[in-house]
């Protein structure tokens, strides 16, 4: 792990990193010393590691609950090179969408793909991020929606370091399967007018989570349209769970 | 409105009162002085206005809130005398179930008479009760769920002085109509294993609600089994909108 920068405001020390070919950022308090919960966001399709909602969630679970939190570019994304076979695929879905085919099957297939990267990519900066003296082995969160929940359900699924998630956005088509094997809470966004993920698709992946916990947050407004009363909403749920 | 008892613990006041012929509870901060946020809160079926249920939302609110509370008994409910035309519907819905007739319709039927007389009564308890010097024509809020939504939604599209509610356990066939008249900010509760509401009828009648802000909480367990999260999160709302 090799830290290129660090910038501190409000009382939140920033710091990016790369880790192997991985660029990521680590939110930490500042000056703080010892373990610490933990909570990894992944970012959306076309975002970055440094989003601006990823960096206003960041902020505050470090601000408000003296948490670390990390977020990585995902493949093709952010500072990352371009991927040549995900741009491929991208392509040749928008053909197929055009020539009729049905949307959600295609992403599916796609973050999937994707997924077999980022899950064992994510874990590795998990491990690495833990070994910090003031982040340490303290119970681990994950943040995500859209893409980052299509990435953040298989990662979920596999993590056992991962104590509770925000999930939303998200389809039954991508993820149920793999939703089956989540047992951790999970808070679950979904907009009632999305227009990207229809809304049984959504209602079936909560649905899928086999999760004792787990509690549907569903508001009017479209894809990108959550509340910022939800926000706060995750600022208790990690805390009660990792607090 | 004439008050039978008064005794106080941890900090909040609870009067019994009656209104005519309506026995009604309402808690207060101790010695509290002026105008405050006011919750009018309708219990379910079978139960009454000091129902654990409502009591414990009710303290909480008073205590942490600084909020006065109100709760009656419905009509055939707690301290009112058994009503003889409700006693009778119930008997001939309990045959037309045994029949093979289907359950929701009747109880919409059912709960739609009930409210031809608690929304008048409601609105003359708020009246009375906004008429005393220690709560005053502050902010009014409405919770309830089950028969508390069944007669709440008609009274929440009828009373302009509701700013907010809590509402759910309710489906659309009940009140879906009266549902598209409500415009102010809902949390909705939803079980998502609900073995009275099916879980279609719950989804459509928030969908029917007309609030720009309106937000479904939906979590696993049946009719009873709400968490008690949502009661922090019913105490976040009220503060967010009647504080």
């Amino acid at each position: 792990m090799r830290f290129t920068s660090e910038t501190s405001s409000d009382g939140v020390s920033e710091q990016i990193f790369t880790l192997g070919e991985i660029p990521g950022v680590l939110w930490t308090p500042e000056g703080a010393a010892g373990t610490r919960p933990l909570v990894l966001m992944g970012h959306g399709g076309g975002q970055h590691k440094k989003a601006p909602g990823i960096v206003a969630r960041a902020r505050r679970l470090v601000a408000e609950c003296d948490f670390a939190v990390a977020a990585v570019d995902v493949p093709g994304h952010g500072d990352r090179p371009k991927d040549e076979e995900y741009d491929r695929i991208a392509t040749e879905n928008q053909a197929r969408v055009a020539a009729g085919e049905e949307l959600a099957p295609l992403i599916a297939g796609f973050q999937a793909l994707v997924a077999r990267r980022t899950v064992p990519e994510w874990r590795a900066v998990l491990d690495t991020v833990q070994g910090l003296a003031y982040v340490g082995a303290g119970p681990v969160g994950y943040w995500g929606v859209s893409l980052g929940c299509g990435l953040g359900v298989p990662f979920v699924a596999a993590e056992p370091r991962v104590r509770a998630a925000v999930l939303g956005l998200g389809g039954a088509q991508a993820s149920a399967e793999t939703a089956a094997r989540i047992t951790v809470p999970v808070e679950f966004l979904l907009q009632w007018d999305d227009e990207r993920v229809p809304r049984a698709e959504g209602l079936a992946l909560f649905d899928a989570l086999a999760s004792d916990e787990k509690t549907l947050h569903a508001n009017p407004g479209k894809h990108g349209e959550i509340p910022a009363f939800e926000l706060d909403s995750m600022l208790r749920f990690f805390t009660r769970h990792l607090g």
